[in-house]
């Protein structure tokens, strides 16, 4: 059984046209949970990192036990209001309108080696935005580690300078 | 250093009066998420339980690498329109109004253990609906482990029938 074969495919969510990638049936099997994390490591392999960043709510997901299990820290990127002390802010484009993030200031240490997990590449606009948080706060992306990459959607391509992971590829679906 | 040394408090946020436990602080440095993780393992010793179940969006941090840790699945619970299959609800008051949370209605068997968990105990709204969420799909509570407790607002009150374990109190603060 592997991960690919664990995500549920769900058409039209969250709008018609969209096939979504359900990962919570990965999560809620206990081999599938265990597979996605020792995987994800296995993948992020060869990039140095001191600490892990993911942006809420799935990022937190994959991010926070990839950090347990290597003895590092996580730090979380949030949406506005949310993180109380102060912050770093960054803008991104939606396909509509525009989204913001967050980060504390005070979070991450200048020249750390930034790790970013997420649980889904797909535009790179989230991922773009929250390497801009890394490098406002002086340290460094390391690289990224997403469970599933939309090949389509050429994430990548906007993440070019960085090493980029993914251990589930969808395309032309 | 103990997690409770780690934990920074924050006056007057989100609102003047409250004083909010920053838990940033404890996941950024490695030996906290470490002692975070850990700890509240330790603390569910004792629980029986088949599966982990955690709320939207600081249940998963601690949630997720429990169940990791102990070969478990985790089974997210979210806010309203997050999830993409069917769904139970529950709604829960709030100090002004009410919200809602939601479950898959396939991500528990009958009959499962599930230990809850979450970053706060404060009034146990939030955790009175996510066992009546559990309980909807025919499984069973085991219990709740959180890492930090306001004791002063009496959630463990309403969880009276559920074993309840917290790592870090806070009183007459």
């Amino acid at each position: 059984m592997s991960v690919k074969d664990l995500i549920r495919t769900i058409p039209d969510f969250p709008q018609k046209g969209i096939m979504f990638r359900d990962i919570t049936t990965v999560l809620q099997a206990a081999e599938g949970l265990q597979a996605a994390v020792d995987e994800m490591d296995e993948a992020s392999k060869g990039i140095d990192y001191d600490v892990i960043v993911g942006p809420e709510s799935r990022g937190f997901i994959f991010g926070v036990p990839l950090a347990y299990k290597n003895h590092k820290g996580f730090v979380p990127v949030r949406k506005p209001g949310k993180l109380p002390a102060e912050v770093y802010s960054q803008d991104y484009s939606l396909e509509y309108g525009t989204a913001t993030l967050e980060m504390h200031k005070d979070a991450l240490q200048p020249g750390q080696k930034v790790l970013i997990v997420d649980d889904l590449l797909a535009t790179g606009g989230t991922a773009r935005a929250i390497a801009k948080l890394v490098e406002k706060a002086g340290a460094e992306v390391a690289g990224f580690v997403f469970l599933i990459e939309l090949v389509d959607l050429k994430g990548r391509d906007i993440l070019a300078e960085y090493p980029v992971r993914s251990l589930v590829e969808y395309e032309g679906e």
